[in-house]
């Protein structure tokens, strides 16, 4: 089904679909990487497991009324994807102070965000990903106004539904990235993945950190976490 | 006049009052410090020029019914203001890209911001005034969405005041940095300065840069151009 290599990112490859233009192939990587790619590692299984996570999410979020560019998991490292076009801007969404914002601004690590607090950076390797205002986000992509306000909304209620959906499985969903593309109508849907690559994930019972930042602060064997994950999705089902 | 120092900054010190609680000396220092803080030296008479040209500024501002915290200058140094309780934002307008902006966001040097680009800063030296959103900054400051309009709003008229009075003395004004406080009675005004030290101005004519630029790069002698932007203003009237 893949045909071309169009397209290598840090955690995943971009394929096109022989004789169908408005399709890709997601192919997920093993390696990891965190501090805009200072720290590299590679961990046999990462791909499949973000692979798999990703789809479920996805898939619920369909469920849920929210326009993603995900069609459905091919194999274990795979998934079909709706073509869209990057809009160059990682949305945060934060419900509890961890991470960056804490060594950006001061404010004390678990603080709740109640609204939940947005934030948009700019997607650029070379300039380190830096955050940006609403300003910089209408001069640096061509998203409009009536864009950033549509992309913070559906961002906000990508974020009601993942904590209802984490939570069934037991953990807190601390903060987490997502981006927008167009798709060929020139309808914003969501896109890229969301796993524990892109999510803070807390165990609510012990508090224990269940993401990309076992990998970040060396915290033990990130394999085993994803794993954990991905069999209490299972479960739920 | 002054009785005692109540606030000593990297650009001015800060007095009460006897006998009026209500407003406040400051007091221009002859050092300058830019990169924050990292890179500093003293600059003999440098304190009077910002002194002056503030006072100038302000008064301007006044005539164009900005309300400010600015009174009058008292000497050569030192001016009376009306004591407020600074927001701890730094407004930055910018009408051509310099600076800070180029190197976070790639954008080329000389474009021109048509609207005005309005960025904050969190202004907390030991954070190095980082950049925030709107979210941020009513999270971090006591401002509430409508006071950030007004801020905003404000600093947008300042702006077109501003670009207007130094257009008369061939400036171009390039970028400037304000704060806001509350007076006594709660409304918002106009704070800190308006100086060389916090505005970008380049050379109409020449292109040449006449402001702190001078000091950051190491383009001349800091004193002289205070100097030329002094006389011209005092030439204007």
């Amino acid at each position: 089904m893949k045909d071309k290599l169009l397209y290598e990112g840090k955690a995943k490859q971009v394929f096109t679909v022989a004789d169908n233009s408005n399709l890709l192939v997601l192919s997920y990587k093993n390696d990891a990487t965190a501090f805009n790619g200072e720290k590299k590692a590679e961990f046999q299984g990462k791909g499949r497991y973000n692979n798999l996570i990703s789809a479920k999410v996805f898939e619920y979020l369909h469920q849920q009324g929210i326009n993603s560019h995900f069609k459905e998991a091919l194999n274990e490292t795979e998934q079909l994807v709706e073509k869209t076009t990057i809009i160059p801007l990682e949305v945060v969404i934060r419900n509890v102070a961890a991470g960056s914002i804490v060594r950006r601004t001061g404010i004390e690590e678990k603080t709740i965000f109640d609204p939940p607090l947005v934030e948009l950076f700019y997607k650029k390797d070379e300039l380190g990903d830096p955050l940006i205002n609403d300003d910089h986000a209408l001069l640096l992509t061509d998203a409009t106004e009536t864009d950033l306000t549509k992309i913070k909304k559906m961002a906000l209620q990508v974020n009601e539904q993942l904590q209802a959906f984490f939570k069934e499985i037991n953990l807190q969903l601390v903060d987490f990235k997502l981006e927008f593309g167009r798709n060929a109508s020139g309808e914003i849907v969501l896109s890229d993945e969301v796993s524990p690559d892109t999510c803070r994930l807390w165990d609510i019972a012990t508090g224990e950190k269940m993401d990309k930042d076992v990998f970040r602060e060396d915290l033990g064997d990130l394999v085993t976490v994803y794993d954990h994950i991905l069999s209490r999705l299972e479960a739920k089902q």
